[in-house]
């Protein structure tokens, strides 16, 4: 370890090469805090797996120096590997209201509520933990509660913003307060690690009333049944298509799981008092059509989501025809294109409309474009800027932003590099290989692991089973069975599985004048055979599993 | 068949509900002509497919009745499909110089070039092939010698545009002219089935020379080795870049057999005639490294393409370095997003700086953006507008368009689909089933085949083989074998498969009562107990096989 004691660390585990995954250690005085601990999604070159998460041996590892988790929001980038953890996660956990009653209920989801100590964290009101003071700032996003981190220590603070924009989210209590950020940036802030993902975006990010007068045009020149679908925990969003159903003259519907626990969450935490009472699915038929604002989940195109299933028309309620609408109030998660295509394009076979963020502004970002970033740097003047919650991409142009608004040292993070903060010349002292984990059959192991490779490979090749009895002088007893999986289902096969098995046969006999081969020796012989057999006749390369059975 | 002899039918076969596949039918007097027969490449939903097909059942029934294949360029979404059905085609294929010259390579690397009549099509010349007179005429595209079909017969005449754009590729013979457009749409047009990709563009497609000029721009502020990666048929793309190399002193060098290909069969119709020699890759190191302009395949970021290999430093031959820069001179294809930014990362970590067209004009499309496709309307003024060549949006979107322009009747249609153009109301008469093939394992199978259900279920879920030996009392002879491949590697597993072949033993045991139970009987038993146990330790439903050799 190339640091001491004293020194103030940032060491990024998940986030600095991709957008997710945010997980953010902090060090000082032997310490450690961390903030965000978030899952990721594979993409199309991640074949076989479901969720990428960050890798904890280092936390683990760090034992009671590991002192305590905070959360900036309830998006699964920044809660969502906690359940995962949680049995290893020995410290508390602290976050807003919203957040901590999202991660609740994915606890309780994952029978995993009862291990962990969850703490509310009050917005301006300073935690002491070990030697880091702790506070959440305001901010706003397009989840509510969120907060940036302000940590305090004897080396210097840092501004940590978690995902954030300046425009304020109509619908919530919340509000950001320019002047907070200001006069944090006057007490003098050392280091500012800050959210990437529109890095690449020019202009500013509009408010939440842009996507409502967007979708309250949009809705009010409907004369059929609209369905809307966005992300569920986008609350401020929901607030939107309820207003908008009342001023439509609307009765509102809601499908989807994690639409319904957002809102469970939101009402529980006080944000959605008053609302009118959401039907059911089974009301959908008791209402006039053109009455009917369905708001759905299913936004990225997923094939078990409901709104997939009503595409396909093999929804049991919910029937939409020609001259409906459906509304994309969501941004397209890159990896997602495709699916939300094929989606779109069975409504649109059928006569039923699609309205996208392309046509209408349906859908706002919760992330700061350029602009923002500028006047954030213009309020804070962090002494060092580390760009963080991107790719590659996103962090050089973040970084080259920063450079250009005179920031006088900007660090590009890697995840695992361990960044010294303090002295005369803050930098990577150290680095860590860090691998990302997935979670698979039951357990958390490294995206690297041999079973994925294999798998992928029988993507492409199915497999062949053979099973050989032979007795103590190394004779055949039987034929040997040979069966394959998804190699072929051509006519040919089953001559083919024969004449291999008739080789095999041959083979084991001219063998027999060696009794003491080894099965292993036999295992790999037979395997080849099968091999050359199978590549010739079907240009494949199955896997392939041998049983030696001796009698 | 609800048509007659004497009908003038229009069916696509592919195309109609995607970007690519193109293949068009076309029917009058009992014959039918085909224009185009290409493939399409499988998105991050058809995992385990390498490559997508027209339905060429109905084509294949047709016997002499299908009188010939009329090819409008040379990309492999409008000819890469006839190698797969070389021994299907009786009939002659025609096409311009430079897409028999790269279909004859195409061929002989299958084999099949012995197979076909193949024929030139000549610009303007007309041919009558049985009722059908048959027209190339002249276009634009981004690749050489493209050309629109003029279809003639005596129900009327149609206009067939292949892909197309207005500007003229500069570097190549071929120019554009609106004149002939003109004179075509006076003659008189019933149907113009047109190019759909750019329906959602706005504007008007640049020439090639926007982007000769951002590449010349880039690469003259470039002071070190400069890599640009395009798409290996656009041959005016590679005559801009040869021409830069040239007026900024760098030698060219060119890496990848696609290219190498295009290239071969550009020189052999005369499209790259006195152009400088090329470097072979061995000769990198001799030359100044800001001497060099690398031309490359591999910009939709193919795992096993030479840029990828570069972009990981693996190169035998090609060494990047931080201050070097990568060109992507192409579009990304939808779905290879990811795959991009991936080699992209790995450039940009290593200080290799990264140019694509959001940054530069350093690549322009080569099909008609809306204000094209409005003048070509305004030149051709067809009674009826077919748009193909695009999914759903696409063809909604040109539809509108077409409306908009005022033609008299617009067909949206759907691969499968037979269109009568002739009488007084032309419309949809018939439909066919057709499925997407894909070519898999030596053969041509519809992409819903049980195989690619099977191996992608193992992708997810790995797979068990189990082999028994029973005697004719059925007692077990020896202990049950059992093996899983790629559902776990976890240290539990021995003793979870030696669990499990004691609970078979067990269930074999208490079964010996009825000797008489056959193998199907016993396979499903074992595999229900097999599947129930790694569902509940490894939550996971690997495929099983079971294998009962009675001795």
């Amino acid at each position: 370890m190339h640091w001491k004691k004293s020194d103030l660390l940032f060491l990024p585990v998940g986030g600095s090469e991709e957008i997710g995954m945010n997980a953010n250690l902090y060090h000082y005085e032997d310490k450690w805090i961390l903030i965000d601990l978030g899952i990721s999604f594979p993409d199309e070159t991640d074949l076989g797996i479901d969720v990428l998460l960050p890798d904890f041996k280092f936390i683990k590892s760090l034992g009671d120096k590991f002192l305590g988790i905070f959360l900036t929001h309830g998006h699964e980038d920044h809660i969502g590997a906690i359940p995962y953890f949680a049995d290893d996660i020995n410290c508390p956990i602290w976050g807003t209201s919203f957040t901590m009653a999202l991660l609740k209920r994915k606890l309780k989801e994952n029978n995993k509520e009862k291990k962990l100590e969850l703490n509310t964290l009050t917005i301006d009101k300073q935690l002491i933990i070990g030697p880091f003071q702790i506070k959440a700032i305001q901010t706003s996003h397009s989840i509510p509660d969120p907060v940036s981190i302000l940590i305090s220590t004897k080396q210097g603070d840092i501004f940590h913003t978690g995902d954030w924009k300046l425009e304020n989210s109509i619908n919530l209590n919340e509000k950001t307060n320019i002047d907070n950020f200001r006069s944090i940036g006057e007490n003098g802030i050392l280091a500012m690690v800050c959210d990437s993902t529109n890095a690449l975006v020019d202009g500013k990010t509009p408010s939440e009333n842009f996507a409502y007068d967007g979708l309250l045009d949009t809705i009010k020149n409907c004369n059929d049944t609209v369905l809307v679908t966005c992300f569920s925990s986008n609350i401020s969003r929901i607030k939107s298509l309820l207003d908008i159903a009342l001023k439509t003259d609307r009765s509102v519907l809601v499908v989807g799981r994690a639409l319904l626990r957002a809102i469970d969450a939101a009402k529980e935490v006080g944000y959605l008092k008053n609302i009118p009472e959401l039907l059911s699915l089974k009301d959908f038929n008791l209402i006039p059509r053109s009455n009917v604002l369905i708001i759905s989940t299913g936004s990225q195109g997923e094939p078990n989501s409901a709104l997939s299933r009503i595409s396909k028309d093999n929804d049991k309620f919910i029937k939409l025809i020609k001259g409906d609408t459906i509304i994309f109030s969501s941004r397209k998660i890159p990896g997602n294109e495709n699916a939300i295509l094929k989606v779109q394009n069975r409504f649109l076979e059928r006569g039923i409309n699609i309205v996208t963020d392309d046509d209408k502004n349906v859908h706002v970002s919760g992330h700061p474009s350029r602009d923002e970033l500028i006047e954030m740097y213009s309020f804070i003047k962090p002494k060092i800027s580390i760009p963080v919650h991107g790719t590659r991409e996103h962090i050089e142009a973040h970084s080259d932003l920063a450079n250009n608004c005179q920031v006088p040292l900007v660090i590009k993070p890697k995840n695992g590099e361990v960044i010294k903060l303090n002295g005369n010349a803050p930098n990577i002292v150290s680095r860590f290989d860090f691998v990302t984990h997935v979670y698979d059959a039951g357990e958390i192991i490294p995206i690297n692991n041999e079973r994925f490779i294999t798998r992928r490979h029988s993507l492409w090749n199915g497999f062949v089973t053979i099973s050989i009895v032979i007795d103590k002088d190394g004779y055949l007893v039987i034929t040997p069975q040979i069966s394959q999986i998804g190699v072929s289902d051509n006519s040919i096969v089953d001559n083919v599985l024969i004449d291999i098995s008739l080789k095999i046969e041959d083979f084991i006999e001219n063998l027999s004048c060696d009794p003491e081969i080894l099965d292993e020796e036999l295992i790999s012989q037979i395997s080849k055979l099968v091999r050359r057999e199978f590549k010739s006749t079907f240009s494949k390369r199955p896997i392939v599993k041998v049983h030696i059975n001796r009698v």
